[in-house]
């Protein structure tokens, strides 16, 4: 199987490392912008060979792993260019408008709208890890538009690799993801700032932050690049989210500005119960690998 | 050496435990309102014996690793029954209130402020582990108003199990904890909340939450009844912090709404700076431990 991977980063290097271990036959081939990306990945061996939207003739599969933005631009010179047997998926953060952009592509059929929800806070290829998709989701929209076995080919091969699968229409993707994922790094990149801020002397972050500012400031090391144009893309959403949530801040800070200490008591109480949800995303892990019989 | 730790959880139950792989000769008493804890602590091997208040005066060192706000209350009491060659240290995130309570008792020159910026989300005896102070803060409050002798006690048993020391005093502490620890806790249950409330289907959430969200979202399973007291004990610089981040995220939403995305992505690029700055945390970690010859 000749795959192609647009984009050799933290996706799509990571879902390149992958194929090749589960595939028996895969000659693998790198499209970036960056000649320098293209050659880190030729070195770690993510890649077989350097390609060009030329050569995508060729291609069965095509993974496409750049920013949202770009998507948009390069999805239907993507399609223009393959055959008719080829599947291309993708991997952005924001689908409705891409889904939209190509609806009335003569190659609709071979498109299938992926999102995987993985990746870490690094970027670029050697930012790209064994196993990163494993018991992860893979949100699918759209599958009834792409055409029966091409959709099978790439989806045997997402569950090779360890992916759950579900289902999901661009719009519902791109409001739910909003919360379960755009906020958090807006909340996280937005802690970052507060405390760079105003903690000057940056030995005081050092010595007085644990583990848990750690956690909560993780995803502000996240790349600029990609997440920019997902804020963009997701506009309406996100800035709903991000009125919910500064909504709570500002009730928690009234809590207690009021003394109304035993109000703030319940109300983390009652958040507390993420513990379960989160508890549930485990054993959902658990039990989706009995249920692929692995 | 006799030491008796008054509140037997996760910070209480961690000492107790790696006092008992560093010291060659200790019993550990413990005292908990909480028989059922007490009962688990001497089942899990973190106490040899439960004790009282009235036992306190055979103590060589006592850990008082309680709610702040109990701490208020219970460190004064503590004083009066300890020896004179006793040394009272505590855990606490807040120490403004709690040195002030005790600036005049007779017994001053007993107690060491300290606070270890180490913990989980989890609280109880059952959540004791072993290394949990291995290359953490204890940042120590107002040194100079303890006994040297008894200074030297707890500081060459803090350094035992692993902590670096740090010298602050407390009016400082607690404003830049507000930033480092305690804004951290807030906008991880603010997170959780939104989450909570927008997805009444805790499938979204279990399906579509990621690595990042469960990062961001971990401190929201902290205990309320400990953090309730930090806030309020706190308030008036945790409010300060919350209005800061209150800003910020009001401004980000802002350039969003303005499709100043180009703005967007500066802030998130100067908010990466806490790569450098986390890094630098543990980079200082190394150099610590060659520093102390281990």
């Amino acid at each position: 199987m000749k795959v192609f991977v647009i984009g050799i980063g933290l996706i799509g290097g990571s879902f390149a490392l992958d194929l090749k271990s589960v595939l028996k036959k895969v000659e693998v081939f790198g499209i970036d912008r960056s000649e320098d990306h293209l050659d880190k990945a030729l070195e770690l061996g993510l890649i077989d060979h350097k390609a060009n939207f030329e050569d995508l003739d060729k291609a069965d599969l095509v993974y496409l792993a750049i920013p949202v933005d770009s998507s948009l631009e390069v999805l239907p010179k993507v399609l223009d260019q393959v055959n008719d047997n080829c599947v291309v998926t993708d991997a952005g953060s924001t689908k409705e408008h891409l889904c939209r952009g190509i609806a009335d592509h003569p190659k609709r059929r071979n498109f299938l709208a992926g999102h995987p929800i993985s990746g870490t806070e690094f970027s670029g290829p050697t930012a790209a890890i064994h196993g990163l998709f494993r018991n992860k989701t893979n949100i699918i929209c759209e599958v009834e538009k792409t055409a029966f076995k091409l959709q099978e080919r790439a989806l045997e091969i997402f569950q090779a690799i360890g992916m759950r699968i579900r289902y999901m229409d661009p719009v519902s993707h791109d409001r739910h993801i909003a919360y379960v994922s755009h906020l958090s790094h807006i909340s996280s990149f937005m802690l970052g700032k507060t405390v760079l801020e105003k903690e000057k002397n940056e030995r005081d972050i050092f010595d007085l932050a644990g583990s848990g500012f750690e956690s909560t400031v993780r995803l502000a090391k996240s790349s600029p690049a990609m997440w920019t144009p997902i804020f963009s893309l997701n506009k309406k959403n996100v800035m709903e989210t991000l009125d919910e949530y500064i909504s709570n801040l500002k009730h928690f800070r009234k809590l207690m500005e009021e003394d109304n200490f035993e109000e703030v008591f319940s109300e983390m109480e009652r958040t507390n119960h993420i513990r379960e949800v989160l508890n549930g995303i485990n054993q959902n892990d658990e039990f989706k690998i009995v249920e692929n019989g692995k």
